[in-house]
């Protein structure tokens, strides 16, 4: 069971990892009825606070939320007083006097989570949902949890697997926080990208890097495709959409050189067409909609576990 | 009871229609008191999926949704990943995939509904809100609702009624579902605008066209005045509002042509003093009002049935 | 007990306003726990009619409202039929129609609360959340909690302490308020303002007024720092913003100046640094977090009482 905050996967141990995608699992199963509420989280407040817009991961935390029955509260920093410069420190102690419990944070910024958390502002649970370019720990937990399920069993970690991330990991939270995570679980990652849309300092990171996708598919089990935000692409890191899809898109082409056993993955929102293909996005191999679907199950248990739920396996008849 | 997906009046038959009426009536009665709740859909998400702004009807399906206990989910595509560039299957997909078991789909583009439910891309429910000039379902239900309640018996079709429907015909798909609806049931249908408002084709539909208002009104008993979009009327299709005004106006003047038992509708937001005038909009003859009001309950009827909630005349036990 | 509706404070009797103090007191213990929901208003509809942004007034009342089992509908104004220019009276009986039980209003015309109860448009009740620059009534009736619970006894009036209130007097209906409701609870009311942002007129209110806040400080109980809004200071009301700190913004130097007893106020968001040092927000003195914390259980009490709950001490076992 993890306790206090979600901050980062760096903060996890392996066993408290494998620990959320078993209560994961638990939660999947229990909900997976024409009746998908359980009671576990009634009365209480979460308040998913978004200074970025992301209407998927918002959707995400929200259902989650009421399926614990907990109340949920859309706090979009939009057009509200931190648009007119409140400090972060008085919307969240607002946030927390109101009565939040847990407090899910998406923030521009690298670490907001952390300030947010570690400056002891408030004492209500802190969720990072995506920090910056640093980290978002429950996409990471949702994409490990898929990964376990479609290639090892209930409980197994990730030893043996070779996982490729492919695309911007300069500014990518997503390749981050998978790196921490997957690596830690056993995987062994490859990062796939253009050299500018590589981090200063990759080197030091438990990873291997290549610069030729098509030389890594072949002996890969998961080939994860990151989202290119168009609206970085103004700063030219490639040539043209063009180059970057010929050269680090997902087609069929490449599709019929991975392992018959391997899957696709991708966080979403995907640009058909520019890194993966809509016959790559829509193939057999891809998991896309899964991950979506485990989302949801994640973000269950990170809450389930961090506000107070009792341990699902000794007890399950308490959540019921 | 209807089943499967509501995408056009057209798709439902006539003993279809009269049963979604029938239900409303039964849960407008049972929720009539103070406690406006049943447990029917508890467990159930239900999704607003709007691409175009339009409160009134998010709020009505919203409100019919939590009286029915189901948890509501509003996704507006404004900021959202759609706007990105996300394509509609994508973005049903991972609707879906995190849980929801019906979605309510207001479009820019006639068809975005049936393209939905049709490509198999989802198997939630799919609720037609609105689709381009197309069509506009629940709106033409909530309407004949209205009319039977207010001329004919509880369970009665609408034959031997004249029904007037005035304005904008062209870009309405509020005037489409009421012409194909109300026809159905039995209604004789008068569109009444000027020849450039009328859409091509429209002398094949099963109804009367008329170019002056005054000549029919002694004869209707309902009188239905659709929105004048004003921003359409850039593109001038009618030389000025002052013009449409006196010629295609609801004024105190019309209204003393009317029978004394004629109606007056509007399908809301009003316009005060272009397409009716103040003094209409407050007559005793306006039930604009209970439009609003049996929104609700023809959107309660109609998530009741397509969810699988029992038939209420045999079971009423099992809703309340 | 108060009825009917909540539009300004100059309604409400003294023994009505402490009512609704002593009201939020015992919701506030009663939800103290783990679990912080009533089923009171269970199957109740509460809609909040924002005309202006206000997200931390907004989910002030939304949670109330879901602490005592309501549902609650958000309609912002923008973007909305209301921006099309539907009329406020349209748009309110629409929410009636629809099933609210309560509207709570916030818009920018002085009277908008006041009109849309008295005209008798809707039988729903109406708060007034904040109506142009005329009255925000919870905020002085959550002000009024706040310093009863610091200074004086449960159930008690305000007799004999002196609050003072600084800055823009002119245009902060928080400030109308809290004279109108402080005076009459007993206490002594002084204003510090620039005489530019002092209204017309505010000889005739039952207040001292002073130029000088170095004056003032050392015999108060309290004193209440208004917020500038900055995109009002075009306007030119004080030379600049570095001007008006030095004169009216309260620092640590004029927090030594008060009486150890004594408390500090803001309505919040607060500007640091502007009419507020970072210091004097955070300093032990400062009570801006309890007002958010009570702002929730004074709102509770006003839809408790508005909305038919039963006497809370005669018969507390009935709100359990």
């Amino acid at each position: 069971m993890i306790k206090g905050h979600l901050l980062s996967v760096a903060d996890l141990t392996k066993d408290e990892a494998l620990g959320v995608l078993a209560t994961a699992h638990e939660l999947a199963q229990i909900t997976d009825g024409p009746n998908k509420k359980l009671p576990t989280l009634r009365g209480k407040t979460i308040v998913n606070l978004f200074f970025e817009d992301s209407t998927r991961t918002r959707i995400s935390f929200e259902t989650a939320a009421k399926r614990l029955s907990a109340d949920v509260i859309n706090f979009s920093a939009k057009g509200s007083s931190v648009s007119k410069g409140e400090s972060l420190k008085d919307t969240a102690q607002t946030l927390q006097a109101m009565g939040a419990d847990a407090v899910v944070i998406r923030h521009g910024s690298s670490g907001a989570a952390k300030r947010l958390a570690d400056t002891k502002w408030i004492s209500a649970t802190v969720i990072n949902a995506g920090d910056g370019t640093h980290e978002h720990p429950t996409q990471a937990l949702l994409d490990a949890y898929t990964i376990q399920h479609h290639l090892k069993g209930k409980g197994d970690d990730l030893t043996g697997l070779n996982v490729v991330i492919v695309g911007d990991i300069l500014h990518s939270r997503v390749a981050r926080s998978n790196v921490l995570l997957l690596t830690k679980l056993g995987a062994k990652v490859t990062l796939v990208a253009p050299p500018t849309l590589l981090p200063v300092g990759v080197e030091d990171w438990s990873v291997d890097i290549s610069y030729d996708l098509d030389q890594v598919l072949g002996n890969c089990d998961v080939v994860m495709m990151l989202r290119i935000q168009q609206e970085r692409m103004l700063n030219s890191y490639f040539p043209t959409e063009r180059e970057y899809s010929r050269r680090y898109g997902l087609n069929s082409q490449r599709l019929s050189m991975l392992k018959s056993s391997a899957i696709v993955m991708h966080p979403g929102p995907m640009n058909r067409g520019l890194e993966i293909s809509a016959e790559s996005a829509d193939d057999i191999k891809s998991v896309v909609i899964d991950q979506v679907k485990n989302g949801v199950s994640v973000r269950m248990a990170v809450l389930y576990e961090l506000l107070g739920g009792v341990a699902l396996n000794s007890e399950k008849s308490g959540v019921k």
